[in-house]
Formats: structure tokens, C-alpha cells, sequence
């Protein structure tokens, strides 16, 4: 693994750290604060721009009693000044009293700050099943 | 608008116009045909490689009748070598005799390749309502 992979995988670690730990000053610190960030939660229309960003995760965090990440199948493309990550995140979490247990499929897009890579975009997503694709479209 | 972004927002449009064809070689064209390349279809699980990717296209192809894209909020952000694209994707489709109607956001991560840039990452997924977050969070 490269230095850089090494820290965009450290970097993909510390933004599912935040989320865990519900800390909206960790999560300003993963971040890359401009207007072209933007996040796309579960579901959620786009957001554009950190401040609509940041607001997404103060309301999650507010709405938000636990939530754990196993993280699996981190796969992490570098370029010179952008990189993206695919992952699984096994999630664990209680949300108004209720506990659930989820796989998503997330794309988290990175852009190098000096030594220090930011997140710029965040897609999570719930897997479904297929709509019937021969198996041999499954198994890679 | 800069040369690159102008050539990236090509790229993505040639996507969404191989898709409405359902023609396998011009997907192939599309795409980069590397082991890192990614996709992430609606509700499926993650494909990785090119070969997964490239079966994928020829199971959906088979499977649907027409279909037709209209983007919206076509958003581009350009690095030195790798670029990523998020967009509103309003469809119309027939699979199996059913008309439908959907919006799906996708983000779609190109690599450059000379003067050109190639998809390596494809992930879309249906938009469904917020969990009531505050307003103010909507608005952006």
C-alpha cells in the first residue's frame, strides 16, 4: 500500500470514528469545507456545499442515540490530488429506541490537503437485491 | 467552465447516451477496463473489475425494452487525473412491459486518459424521503 493509500484508508477511518463517536467538531475536521462538497445520506436528496453538509449531521447526530460501524471490502483509488473509496459499512445503530442492524454500500470521495486527505462527497446506500442478472455477472 | 470539466461532463453525457442505446460497445468505450474500476447499480451489490461491470451492462441491456435519461444538477468537479460527477438522473423506462418513472442520484468518478476521461465508478441509488431532518438543512 502507498503512503498516500495509507492515508486516505486512515482518513475513510476516522470520518466512520466521528459518525460513531457523534462528535459534529470531529466531523468539521474530515470534512473539506467548501461549496463544492456534498452528501448524499441513505435515501436523502443531495446536499451541496458544507453548510448544508454540516447541517445533515448535526440533525443525524441529534436524532441519533448509538450507532457502530464494522467497516468491510475497503477499497481505496488514489490519484495526485483526489482519491475515492468503496466500502461496506455494517452498521449497528438505535434510533428512537429502535434497534437495527444494516449494510450499505458507500462511495467516499477524498481530496488531498497537504499531507492530510479531506472528504468531498459521501454516497451511502442500502443494498437490495438484484434485478436477476445471470450469475456470472456476480461473482467478481 | 474549464477545458477538463467540459470534457468530463462529455464523457458523462456519452454514459447516459450508451445506456439509452443499450449498446454494449459503446459502454465499453465509455468506461475504463482496469481491475480498480467499480459500479454500484441501484440496490445491487458492489461490482468490482471490469469484467463484472461489463457483464452487468450486457444483463441490463437484455433486460430492458428503452430507456430514457433526462439529468438534472449535473455537478463536476475536476482533479489533475481523476474527476467525480454527481447528477440528478429522471428516467423513463420499460423492462418487462412496465412503464415507470423515477429519479435516481448518481455519482460517477472518471480517470483521465489523455485528452479523454473514462468512467471507473458508476454508484446510483433511488431518492426517498429525508429522516425529518431540521429544515434549515434542507434548503442548500
Amino acid at each position: 500500500m502507498s503512503v498516500a493509500e495509507e492515508a486516505i484508508r486512515e482518513a475513510n477511518a476516522r470520518f466512520y470514528q466521528a459518525f460513531e463517536a457523534l462528535d459534529l467538531s470531529l466531523m468539521e475536521r474530515v470534512w473539506g469545507h467548501g461549496e463544492h462538497v456534498r452528501c448524499v445520506h441513505p435515501g436523502w436528496p443531495l446536499l451541496c456545499g458544507w453548510e448544508a453538509v454540516r447541517g445533515s449531521w448535526e440533525a443525524i447526530f441529534q436524532n441519533t442515540a448509538e450507532i457502530r460501524f464494522t467497516l468491510s471490502e475497503v477499497r481505496v483509488t488514489a490519484g495526485e490530488d483526489l482519491a475515492w473509496v468503496t466500502c461496506t459499512e455494517n452498521i449497528l445503530s438505535e434510533t428512537q429506541g429502535r434497534l437495527s442492524v444494516t449494510s450499505l454500500l458507500a462511495t467516499n470521495v477524498f481530496e488531498r490537503a497537504g499531507e492530510d486527505w479531506r472528504l468531498v462527497h459521501h454516497h451511502a446506500s442500502h443494498i437490495l437485491a438484484p434485478p436477476a442478472p445471470p450469475p456470472d455477472t456476480m461473482t467478481a
